[in-house]
């Protein structure tokens, strides 16, 4: 879709994250990309982490303008009350005077590798683009605690320019994760795909001061691919995983054997 | 995963849903699935559509347990404050005494067909579970306004019992919609895949009594899909449909293609 704007406009880039408009991850993302078109970044206000695909339909949602500045100077900027799949909506339907030439998502704290990419609202967000029929990109960090983003804005760059030239397919969008490692120290981007895992969870029970139980969520994450060229094998080699994403969950290799259950004539 | 109860044990079922524990819906289920094993409810304490896969990792969630009878007598429920994935991770890890051989999520009010798949609690209830490893089954009924579960809760019944018989394939749920139409104008099941679609939104711009704008999200769904099998046509013409989906996004198609872009050496 890159071809959608002539070679005298400059592309119009949409940015959004899940940890809200003003995180350090999208502060990096859209420095890194200041110079590859006209950008705007229409994110949450507050932190959304884990709302997976979760849009506001019981609710109306808001937006205000907002201050942000790149190297070359001030951008537009929205903030929304909403999730990030809301942000991309209402960024494209009512914000934005014309249609982005790409959407990129993040700098996520912390990694969207393996099934993680289901709860993030990070990759929602590129994932929604790309429903919408846009071309988009999820970026992450994969640390929680370094709040050092320039090394993951260098590679979001690299994979940006890559995604205006190339274009991507309908209905795929890339959903990349950066090990927390100096420039120096990263070997390089490998395409992946993504792995097996799981949560391990537990809860933990406590008693609030009215004696009134309540459960917090923790968990260890298990890799349970042993597998060649995952995500996770990427990121524990220091490689830049990117993995190309698409959202039809049809079980396609299943339909035949489902096909012939006793389904009906009984 | 049928085999893990011996024939002399009732299977163990979970009952879920998006729509809240107290909608008609979750009452048809548990009413059509009464007989079929040791039946328990853990769902939303209130209406959680379209949440699509958030979990609740900033706030504790709390569980209160509920009173819930079916024809044979009251079965076990429990009311959380959290997103249907937050329910079944509570279920498997803490509030029921061993671990489910089924998750049946439903009966959901309207469709989850084609896209909607990702934007529905009611599916990512049952996702969660296939991601825990257990057999899993979405149900939705294809309307909004028609308060009658009644065919949707025998069409959960015949599809349960295959499921109990045959067992799922591990990471593949069923995602069963059900047309809105009287018993016998039904005409059967079909195994199906997810159309290609997407939501035309638009958004409705108001103004408070503060004159501060706000934004209603509405918008025509539109079925971008003319080939056969898909969930869309096995509705349009009065089978349910019944898709098995599965939770790694990976575009496998485009792997080769991307791989050969220009990542590294540059």
């Amino acid at each position: 879709m890159s071809s959608s704007y002539s070679s005298s406009d400059r592309p119009l880039i949409l940015i959004c994250n899940d940890d809200g408009i003003d995180a350090p991850g999208i502060q990096s993302l859209a420095t890194a990309l200041d110079g590859y078109g006209e950008l705007c970044v229409v994110a949450p206000e507050q932190e959304q982490s884990a709302v997976g695909h979760a849009i506001t339909v019981r609710d109306p949602v808001r937006a205000h303008s907002y201050e942000f500045d790149v190297p070359s100077g001030p951008i537009c900027a929205w903030a929304v009350t909403g999730t990030p799949a809301d942000c991309i909506k209402l960024a494209t339907h009512q914000l934005l005077d014309r249609q982005p030439d790409l959407v990129v998502s993040g700098i996520n704290r912390g990694p969207n590798t393996a099934v993680n990419i289901l709860y993030s609202g990070t990759v929602s967000a590129a994932t929604e683009a790309a429903i919408l029929g846009f071309d988009a990109v999820a970026v992450s960090l994969c640390s929680f605690t370094l709040d050092e983003y320039e090394v993951a804005g260098r590679y979001a760059e690299k994979i940006v320019e890559q995604v205006l030239d190339e274009g991507l397919p309908p209905g795929v969008l890339l959903n990349v994760n950066v090990p927390a490692k100096p420039m120096d120290e990263v070997k390089g981007i490998r395409v992946t795909r993504q792995a097996r895992s799981r949560w391990e969870e537990s809860f933990e029970a406590r008693v609030d001061p009215f004696d009134r139980p309540y459960y917090w969520i923790s968990g260890k994450f298990v890799n349970l691919d042993d597998g060649d060229e995952t995500d996770l094998q990427a990121i524990e080699n220091d490689y830049v995983s990117v993995t190309p994403i698409q959202f039809d969950l049809t079980a396609y290799n299943h339909l035949d054997a489902i096909r012939g259950w006793r389904w009906n004539g009984r």
